[in-house]
């Protein structure tokens, strides 16, 4: 490793000023911003006593802490662990994965907060931020995360932290056009998080493209501990995912009927997932690639409708597709988008995140189309489509209309961001390495001392011993 | 591996019909008996705006949901990370461990929201769920990732899905008998999920005896890093077990005590295994298997009685207790079982499950006759014990009695049943491997190529670099 | 690994007699004590409902136990995942760091709940404990696992148990003194802590010298798997860091606030830590050892102060600072302490918990010495510094003089009690193993064979079927 390595016409990759030149500036950046303009909300000030006697409430308990505090915990791990843990599936691309992940979530939940907080939290000048603020700036992070799945292996951490700056931008100005414009229930988060980051992940790839990455089509693969680090990270998603459905839905039944929704779509989304995995190889055996990415379909897709009244078979029946419809799309989709179209999608988000996204969106229109007083309530109604102000005459099949074009307008953001911000990325400042050392942690990362060489006879004790 | 398998007089293992076919059926059930029958509690549902009203209560936290979701996600962990990651220890069978106990429990749980919902949700003609079922969902599934302890390595998909099944059903009706006609404690499930679920796996992998498994001893085996990968599912089972333990107590002190005498009896349990491991080896090191497993006895065996006036040092002294006969089962009792009952039992349930189990419900059996109303005062007496309508005159020593019923009847439903599903997994038509393919990914699984041949030497970067 | 070892000069680490006494003999001591002494809270207690009608409150939810349950199993985990697998990252020291860590804090905490409960719990003469003294016993343990680090491969589990012995008493003087006569604010421990357990452990690891100790540096490195494995520790640390800092904290926005100060301090130290993990390398890569310890610097810095008006902003500085004080320790300061000091530091606590902890009672001092009743309010002023009884008249800056006095009182502490315990731990009777067999599991672990040699292989099903 450390015999003086053959470059080639590699680019330069060093990383040694520039990127400390980012981070530090961006993040004196987040200090000035927060300086000026973030504060605690009511509920997390030193003046809570007397906003309790305002809100008339009587016990500590009703903090909105303790409604959403589990949950968003859930959502840390899924951002952190979940998405940084599935991605360490490649052999040798481990550190970059968690690590860089990490990297860009931990800059990307400052300027979430920033962004979001103008768009939704800002009062007398200030953005009062309270846990749901965390949870939201978790949610759009997210977002980065999954195009950072597209993207996976062939970036520096520069590219990363650029394209999270705008990727978060952008996703608090669509996020603002559903939620405020045109009114639309999103919770989970179908449209803004999986359908619109999914999208400008692959754009950016696009955009990125590559053509000789068939050179490190063996580094593209796992090896057996690989596949189970990444198991961590899927299992994580899987089992938290009612939290992120749930987290930020309204008190009371929503969260609670999202989480049931959510855990019904996710059970089926496994055994169809494990039926078309098998089904579709010729030997009949199962394809780790698809249990680690495919089960999770069935919590994108009920990502906008989990908190409605979509009932329990109804959550089964999304989740029974979207199994299917993204290891499908893992078997034929991938291969076809990267041959033909060009798209290299290192993790196959477009199976994971952007059909099951879109399906995510579709099932929320019906859901709220398709409700009525009967189903809801008089005031469960209004209640869960927010049916008051303006809004108060809105009917279900107007909403559902809104849905719908909540998809669009994310679809429409996310291929406009993505070539935009692809185009910045391809600039060629930002140090990425050259195709034939993708997929490689060796080019930004100090990596430890060949494995073969000294641990598997380390526990010989006469050897190390031996002077 | 991609050059021609010689099979020999192998079985046909070849899934590629048969699991599709299972699992589709299923879950195509699934979601027809769940249109018919699932919907929402009414705190999980739109109409919950009015059920506040008529249950008075003053604030959505009231709602069950955030009494109870935390300990729900904990207990999620513990069954797919959990259970999961227990069973990696085997340095070839990750995959199977992880891939498979997510199959069965994704399909397990959906399963026993049926059986348990009829059994004890179910009004007019439906089901209402709510966190409560998801939990003791989870719970049920428990039971059979017991079981699938002691044949792991052994079984085709087909069979775990098949023994899941059944497994469930008779599960649901152990516990309908425990709970509801022999009036019996058991919130953290010693009797319902652990006795029943390891003599019932026990039973099913005697039936399914294999004379020549000794030929695979070598992949019976740990490698380095597996053992560190089931070291993760031990922790999580160990850190969560007070949740597991409490999820589904009373509200108030019951949940709170609860966790608090797991957290007690597991910490003991952690001494005395490493004291027993360690005393147990002619050379006095400790042994990861005991450390894997052992520690986690005491968390099994306060599964009656923790809800109840347990005390801290009670549970320490279960704790400690438990430790010793599980290693020490560990020891003797496992060889023993194998070579003279020709009892399989791969991950060691008897040490871990059937053991501190059964001194579970003795323990709970004893706590219970032992209540007085001084103890619990009077009306927490009669909360503790449901002694409410028709169980208003029975005596704490009565209830003692019934409970130790509740072992025997345990004992019985998991003989008979496990003998009933040993012998239908006996059938050849389920797929399951030859003795000599056992303990073995490959057979159901595409398994990455060597590692060796390409990963340790990956990050050599003049290698792949090279043309 | 059967063969016959040459022991050469090698000490005596025969445990098998040895390990199984002390562990035996102390549980025992803690039946004994909690038996005399231990007993349920009023709120875990059965006659609750009575406490209830006395308390005023009208439902179950106002149970300790649900403000604090969920921070609870976060602390939980980051004391037995966090810290045991943190320390997994030397590449065969696996086992000890996640085994030896399990068994000392599953000792810590029954010693810590006896003797914090004698200081703060004692009643009658029974000690009362609850939740919140479980998280007590966590924090307490925690700050032994930092030592740990200090230590990590060069004691043995006797050593280890011995040092929790004095350590967990030691700490409890500490923070009475601190808590109680000197009352300062000390929630997330910035002192109690890390402080204090850096400290000692430094001043443990000084004594404990091993002059002959590079004789294994190469046992002290990583590869690439024990990496990730320590990744997990790190991410988990990271995440619930929240928790930790808030679990103790009052009810109501005081842990709300504490969570979203150490979310903002965390963030921002994951961005400096990789800009000067990166600018303090020549060739500008990123150190996997600063990613996983310098990134948390942000969490401990914040231990006093996040329950305080620190603001967003403020807790975005010191992280920011923390993350480049914490990596420029580990480049420059870990070599200097090592060759100069003779303190040998195996995972770097005097960066990860030292600094930072000082840093954190400054932090601590200096934002209680600002406070002001305008910022605070006329009740939150008072709620937050407790400023009733007998210290009604006390003002933010004598109170900022006693936090100073209590990082003072830590220091000295620390350095006292780890002069005292490791002139213990230097006796010739713990087994601690020579200087050429440290940082190796074979040691105490019963370690399985050769992976190279037959896990490689073992997915080539030729070869293990032939007989």
């Amino acid at each position: 490793m450390e015999r003086p390595r053959h470059q080639g016409m590699a680019k330069n990759t060093y990383m040694r000023w520039r990127l400390p030149l980012v981070c530090l500036l961006w993040e004196v950046a987040m200090i000035v911003l927060f300086g000026v303009f973030v504060r605690f909300s009511p509920e997390a000030d030193a003046h809570w006593e007397e906003e309790k006697q305002e809100m008339n409430l009587t016990s500590d308990i009703e903090n909105d802490f303790y409604f959403r505090y589990p949950s968003f915990q859930d959502v840390h791990v899924m951002i952190f662990v979940g998405f940084g843990f599935l991605m360490t599936f490649l052999k040798r691309y481990g550190f970059g994965a968690v690590g860089f992940n990490f990297l860009l979530a931990a800059f990307g939940i400052q300027w979430a907060l920033l962004m979001q907080g103008w768009f939704h939290s800002f009062k007398s000048g200030k953005i009062l931020i309270g846990v749901e603020n965390l949870i939201n700036a978790d949610f759009c992070v997210g977002s980065v995360c999954i195009a950072f799945g597209a993207i996976l292996g062939k970036t520096s951490p520069i590219q990363l932290l650029v394209m999270t700056l705008f990727q978060v931008t952008l996703f608090a100005v669509n996020e603002y056009i559903l939620l405020n414009l045109l009114h639309v229930k999103d919770a989970g988060g179908s449209m803004t998080i999986h359908t619109f980051g999914a999208y400008f992940g692959l754009t950016v790839t696009r955009i990125l493209y590559r053509p000789n990455l068939e050179q490190c089509k063996d580094k593209q693969g796992s090896v057996y501990h690989s596949d189970l680090f990444a198991m961590i990270g899927t299992l994580y998603l899987w089992m938290y995912w009612p939290s992120f459905n749930s987290a930020i839905s309204d008190h009371g039944d929503a969260q609670h009927r999202a989480a049931i929704n959510t855990y019904c779509s996710l059970a089926a989304c496994v055994l169809t997932t494990m039926a078309f995995s098998s089904m579709l190889q010729k030997k009949g055996k199962l394809d780790m690639v698809h249990i680690q990415n495919a089960t999770l379909a069935g919590g994108v897709a009920v990502g906008t409708s989990a908190e409605m009244m979509l009932t329990p078979y109804g959550s089964l029946i999304v989740g029974f597709i979207c199994g299917i419809v993204s290891t499908v799309g893992y078997v034929y989709l991938t291969p076809f988008l990267e041959s033909r179209l060009h798209i290299q999608d290192t993790c196959g988000i477009h199976n994971l995140h952007a059909m099951p996204g879109l399906i995510g969106g579709i099932v929320g229109a019906i859901t709220a189309a398709a409700a009525t007083e009967d189903v809801y309530g008089k005031e469960g109604f209004i209640k869960a489509f927010d049916f008051t102000g303006a809004y108060q005459t809105r009917t279900p099949s107007v909403q559902g209309g809104f849905q719908a074009a909540g998809i669009v307008v994310s679809l429409l953001i996310a291929f406009a961001g993505g070539a935009l911000v692809g185009a910045i990325l391809k600039l060629p400042v930002w140090g990425d390495a050259a195709a034939e050392n993708c997929f490689e942690d060796d080019i930004y990362w100090e990596v430890p001392e060949d494995e073969e060489s000294d641990a598997y006879h380390m526990h010989n004790p006469d050897k190390p011993a031996s002077p």
